[in-house]
């Protein structure tokens, strides 16, 4: 189905994701819960209860150009592969000032100065990604990233995430929260 | 207040603007109607009854440079004034494969092929505009936009709105509504 594709990740007592920790980064945090449910397209819509949810759809690329985008997918992956087992998501929300920069400012910060493409790429097809945008739907968070990968990439996992949070553009983000799920193996 | 602003636009018996036309430009039309209203943050996001209902909300800039952001920051003027009476309402909703083009295409489309940010600098102050995102909220379209203006300038906006029609960009344009609204001139 091609975008925007409505996704909301719902926080309660059912759902096939187990949470194992929600730690809240920078700024506030979200409230502990046993499951998570990954609910899309008109599914997404509809009144829903739960411990918290966070709503976001997906979207075309906002700065990856086209030698980028060719990169990414031909070597990223679908969710829910057998054997992807973990996951995590990861709400932001960017600041005003970032909102306020012009795209050619944004696009620098984003690639030239924090490589943030290129970190991701470094790390495919291990970790597959799915992001988010929120910030048009009058959410708390401005982009949720959702990841799935295999319990033995897990510290290929922290150190992409701490690539990341290290630097220029996450001097913009002012308010983070990492939450790690994971899923039984499958049968077999 | 900074955006996301949510905005609804809304066709009915009531609103300070009388709808003079609705004529489809390319695609489905929209079903006339006598007045419109235009409701503002939390007024536009209750239900509301009316013939129709486009709704957006502004956002970040998704072209523009630093430069350009500048030059249109310097010269652009705030809706309503008192001499603006004559506004349109222009929703479009772009191709998908428009949305399936890289950032660095989708701007040279945009501006360097296009020029679509220098043209609307060229009628400012006169024209007043606001951008109004829809692509991520599941509406019909993708971009509304509205433009206000004083009668002494309601040729300038035909030529506007003719020159931009006439560039590569509007290639990726699959439907277009163009509404031409007034409002009384204010007392004295």
């Amino acid at each position: 189905m091609p975008p925007p594709l409505p996704i909301a990740f719902v926080a309660g007592r059912s759902g096939i994701w187990r949470i194992d920790r929600v730690c809240p980064v920078s700024g506030e945090g979200l409230p502990v819960a046993d499951r998570l449910a990954v609910l899309e397209g008109s599914e997404a819509l509809g009144p829903t209860e739960g411990s918290w949810i966070l709503r976001g759809v997906t979207s075309n690329t906002r700065y990856a150009n086209r030698l980028e985008v060719d990169a990414l997918v031909a070597s990223q992956e679908a969710l829910l592969r057998p054997q992807a087992t973990r996951a995590a998501l990861i709400p932001i929300r960017k600041t005003e000032t970032w909102w306020d920069l012009a795209q050619d400012e944004r696009r620098a910060i984003f690639e030239e100065q924090s490589r943030h493409i290129s970190i991701g790429l470094n790390y495919l097809p291990a970790i597959a990604r799915r992001l988010h945008h929120s910030h048009e739907l009058g959410e708390p968070f401005d982009f949720i990233t959702w990841f799935e990968y295999a319990p033995e990439h897990a510290e290929s996992f922290e150190e992409m995430v701490q690539q990341l949070r290290s630097t220029p553009e996450w001097r913009y983000i002012e308010r983070e929260v990492d939450i790690r799920l994971s899923r039984d193996e499958p049968p077999g």
